[in-house]
């Protein structure tokens, strides 16, 4: 994104996510001094020794010291106490955005923290990751063509919206706006409720006597679909906890359908099972046409 | 596998697994002449345009005249139609096995079908197979280094047994022998409910008003999870009727579990949510670990 320019940078939170923002922005030329923050200065090390921070800080408040730019890359459980860290150290013209999958709790975290919300402050989602995690998993590609969701509050500016908005396209990303309690809703659906789903069904497996001979037949499809149940259980605890209410409607909306999907296998109802399949069919077809990205 | 030789091989059901099956066998120089049996003129010129067969019929019987091995790759909602069709022209030595999915249902509809079970029968599943479907789709490697579980019967005899195993292993694929009925829990656990979710989780979701929106922000782990919801949905609804008492089973065991998850997702039960997710993690990457497969 031509015109980008943070002067300095601190990333609280050193992983995945954090880690690839760091790489891509200096890969784009668009960053001064990148301090990163974490609690485990090994971990900083690292994180330095690869390139991704130009020098660490384990306390928030002196990584933020100075800095224009501010990005909170923690687990969401601890948004609230970094946000209580790094208030009084963070620079009134700063900009403040966040990564956490779920926004309604961040913005209600900040609320608690500050008096006033900060003009600065811009909540946000990268739609990326892996089921990796840490600053060794980070890469500079992580968030090209992907989605990013800014979630403003009445008190976000324009030009802090726009420098968030600018900060990920030099990321190479695609950056849309929209409430946060739509993102909310967006997100439990289409991956909180699917990692619950991979999670449950991995649990399930496993405890059963014969689980090694199972996991044993399990092919390319099983591996796809349970994919995710790798990820770190941590940060989807954290999840749950933070975007409770949009996760419990769509755990009831799936566990809903499911059931009468169970009843139409139990009574061999054909006509079910086939419309069921061929929408699905159709959706999900639709779907990856839809995304432009070829299916392997 | 040397010393595989099949004199004329019947395939009937020319799609993705009979046709992959054929050019395997023909990379692997395993075989003579390939008989194609569809219902579909065009769909045969189609698979002899591809040098998947060397000619069609529409007829099983026509199919399998002077055949010495016979392979059903028809759904399993065909196979006992096919059996009656070629039990007339089957000839005594033939070897019989298919691809079915599901075996005791397959058993059943032979025992249906045949007086006594001719010692060449010996069912069989290869665990492969893409969530595309037809015979433009079909390639020699896609049984190389996967599993085939045979499920042989009381009248199997030896030899037979020793023909499927060698025609798989000249694919290069991994041949094990199991019981039927322990063959369609395995599969019920590890392919069929992981389906089932699948198929249900994006039917919940694309009959939502936002259905657009919700599909547009799915990421990566969504694309991965709901992939095998793009699978046939005739040959699903077949599976579902062929392997019923596996599958309701597996559908309520599962659901049983979800509903605790729910519940201590409702609950916000921090210790049960994180050890559950910890649980499946470590499975899931001891599984991945299991077979050699770098996740990529």
């Amino acid at each position: 994104m031509s015109g980008m320019r943070i002067e300095r940078l601190a990333i609280v939170g050193v992983g995945l996510i954090g880690g690839s923002l760091a790489l891509a922005l200096r890969e784009a030329g668009a960053v001064g001094e990148i301090v990163g923050c974490g609690r485990n200065p090994a971990h900083l090390e690292t994180a330095q020794r690869l390139g991704v921070i130009d020098r660490g800080e384990t306390e928030p408040a002196a990584a933020v010291q100075g800095a224009d730019m501010v990005v909170l890359a923690v687990p969401l459980g601890a948004m609230r106490e970094v946000m209580e860290a790094i208030r009084p150290a963070l620079a009134p013209a700063a900009v403040l955005t966040d990564v956490g999958s779920a926004k309604t709790s961040v913005i209600r975290a900040a609320r608690a923290v500050f008096d006033t919300l900060p003009s600065g402050f811009v909540p946000g989602h990268p739609i990326a990751g892996t089921e990796k995690s840490g600053v060794e998993a980070a890469f500079p590609d992580l968030f090209r063509k992907r989605r990013v969701i800014l979630t403003p509050v009445p008190e976000s500016s324009e030009p802090a919206v726009a420098r968030v908005r600018a900060l990920w396209e030099a990321c190479g990303a695609q950056v849309v706006s929209m409430a946060p309690e739509h993102h909310d809703e967006v997100l439990a659906a289409t991956s909180h409720l699917p990692h619950m789903l991979a999670y449950a069904l991995v649990d399930t497996l496993a405890r059963r006597d014969d689980s090694q001979e199972i996991f044993d037949f399990a092919a390319g499809g099983f591996r796809d679909f349970t994919r995710i149940a790798s990820s770190d259980p941590r940060m989807w605890h954290d999840i749950c906890l933070a975007n409770h209410d949009a996760l419990v409607t769509m755990l009831e909306a799936f566990s809903d359908d499911l059931r009468l999907l169970a009843d139409a296998v139990r009574r061999a109802d054909s006509r079910f099972l086939l419309d069921t399949f061929t929408r699905a069919k159709a959706a999900r077809d639709a779907f990856c046409d839809g995304t432009g990205e070829p299916e392997s």
